[in-house]
């Protein structure tokens, strides 16, 4: 019994810092490191990416909406083809820069709101990865379990990881628990542990009302950028190598 | 007797075009692609690179200063490394672009302000080589012949291609004659043409006094923003080919 | 009778330009000056502005989201505070930099999508337009009439003036025909002319159908950046004052 | 006797946040706040003009080159006139979001490179100083004392403040010791605090040699990004209100 850890990386810009990459480094397997889209410059990447390689951590491309002053959190109508062609420009720079540092991209994962849009919308992941593994057609596609984005690698036939969140509950249907309800945000790093233990060994999602949702469960997704984002990751991970659950890169599926 | 014509392309952003690069590709055997830093745009860049494909024509990539609002003309001291990482950056992204529209970047070539200081400055030229070279190592780097880009080259020992401008007066020091002098652009494509013959026949750069400096002339660099830009182009051409030189896209030499 | 021309202008960017903004100035009575969001740069506005106030041409600020790539055209969800700050911020630009070449910001037009959204959202509307009167309560408010934008004026109690396009069909509830569909846009400057005429004769839109919808018609949007935008401008101006029609900067209405 | 103490401020971007203004409030009497060239955006500057209005700390407009990427502190060669546009936007900018927050712009303070450059060439400091007051000719000028950016106030006759550093030795000739050397930056608070009450008294400059050069001391720069700049600004006031020097919002002199 194995699983993967991940986190969103490389999200500083110019002068401004965000997140703590070398200690999340030290704990996670796999990094989705910003590509200049949402975040990240030729510099971040170019740091977190050998930081990432030295400490044997599996490096991902994070594409989200070129929007540096929103964070790629705004929702945009940008054409689909537009879209398809700024994904790709965002994978190309991830994996040259990887290369000229002698490192390796080997997954992909979208970021933020276009990430939340492709999750609802098949169609629109399909049309993201498909640009994306037009880059790179051995690129792994990390997506959220049991939504639209796993329904289009299906339909891709392309390499794929199950991704869940260590810190967000679940709701029947296996989408998110809406952030402003109760109970939404799991701050406590004892409860994020223990649910992921019970989740990974279950092989499924389990919701609020105790429901287990059958899942691919290969890489959970830990938060970098909140005040507790290290020690829930560092809970998160000693929980389950207690519980005799190997912490390790993710291979993809198909 | 052969030689390649170059031009900048892919310099639209956004809603704004920028030159006729439809036009230019019918008659240059290289573009030099801008990659996002001081134009082009990921549609663009895509757009451009498959119709440069089409037409056979080599494709390079164009790094300069990231400063979109000043095309990349505005000298800056940026540090040296983050200059090497936005090579990296940019290089990068043509690349990965270039494979997912099915095409490949073949050469690289300075842009704007970051040329002219390479031009003057060995081990500017050097680094930022270096850094494009790193990214992938068979780039093929066009050099202005007999400026400090030229030693830089040499000193690399990586594949090189020696580069003379079409429409620009020579001092006898091989340097360009100011713009603000008269005499310094040459407006008539049928004068173009005929100096290229001269230059590429004599295996040099022919100076305004008549002097002849030998010189690596691999590509002529065409430029594309001009009015009279794809007339030049097209009489230059013409002028090579009625002289019995062939127009073909260069091989890099050591 | 009497009735403003208006036009978006402004709209260059850097080394790119786009439009014939001198043409235009010649023809109408106000201009939409672009500042920063979605086109426009420092010299760009300054430059505009002053032709404009030499052409005794009303000026016009002319915020809208902040995507240069995007030239304002795409649908954002950029949270409510944050819009009417950046709504605040390009208004105020505009106001300063009208003052440093000794000309007056008399008017404000949202531009692009957030033009589109404030037509269909009166509160959406309202949030915006107190965003820009609280940098300057005196701004008329340029609406679409007979939208939500319209509502949203009558509800604040600040000046504003109707607006109707030249070169676009009306259905019969006031909006504008889908772009998609034949006879939409009015490409014949004759028929622009003529239709204008009869719109401001009888105070009213007059729909595909015939219909005649009650509007206040104080000003007729021309486009800027369309292959025969001058010749329309041109050709709507002569229609009118061939008609008896006044054509002069119009005042605003509360 | 009184003196004003300044900060930089309002320097944070989009998701991401530099220093903490909060506190720095508490202590300073003048604020200089970033505009949008080399930080800040909208949020920021309405949030943090508020937060001065509030604390009843004067504000001032702290444009730069636009370079977000690179914090404004690389230097540029941009072209006067363009220089100059972008000093009246980024005030304009200021002045009118101040206003939409019931505040209100007293002062200008150069950022960056741009500041350094403006301290060593006294054409470009009174074309910069020129075109802000073109958009407010009330605005008092903060200048670096006994640099070019003094004989520019002087030449152009307006209002202005002159300004020591708390936390850099200074060169005989009233220059910075370079940064490079040991001692250049003073880390202590107790010791910022010490040598600004000895200079405010002495109404000089006191150099590392102990040379005394008379200078204009109406402020006080604090550094508002270090890890200690909290410490040191309180720690400055602390001895100045211990020494009878009554610390308040400077007057501008002529």
């Amino acid at each position: 019994m194995r699983v993967d850890l991940n986190a969103d990386m490389g999200e500083s810009f110019g002068p401004w810092k965000m997140g703590d990459d070398a200690a999340l480094l030290r704990t996670v397997t796999s990094a989705n490191i910003a590509c200049g889209g949402h975040a990240g410059d030729a510099d971040v990447m170019a740091a977190t990416m050998t930081l990432a390689h030295d400490n044997n951590v599996g490096i991902g491309t994070h594409p989200g909406f070129m929007d540096l002053a929103g964070f790629g959190r705004n929702r945009m109508s940008v054409p689909r083809g537009t879209l398809q062609n700024q994904i790709r420009y965002q994978v190309a720079a991830s994996i040259g820069m990887a290369r000229s540092v002698g490192a390796k991209v080997r997954h992909l994962k979208l970021h933020g709101a276009l990430a939340n849009m492709a999750s609802e919308d098949p169609i629109l992941a399909r049309d993201l990865y498909e640009a994306a593994l037009s880059v790179d057609p051995d690129l792994i596609v990390m997506i959220l379990a049991e939504t639209a984005q796993q329904q289009a690698v299906k339909e891709l036939g392309c390499a794929w990881a199950g991704e869940i969140f260590a810190d967000r509950a679940y709701n029947d249907n296996a989408t998110l628990v809406d952030r402003s309800l109760a109970g939404a945000v799991i701050h406590d790093p004892a409860i994020a542990g223990a649910r992921m233990v019970e989740m990974v060994k279950a092989g499924a999602i389990i919701t609020e009302s105790g429901k287990h949702i059958p899942a691919a469960i290969d890489t959970i997704c830990l938060h970098g950028d909140t005040p507790t984002a290290v020690q829930i990751a560092q809970s998160v991970r000693a929980a389950l190598e207690a519980a005799g659950i190997t912490v390790q890169t993710f291979e993809g599926r198909r």
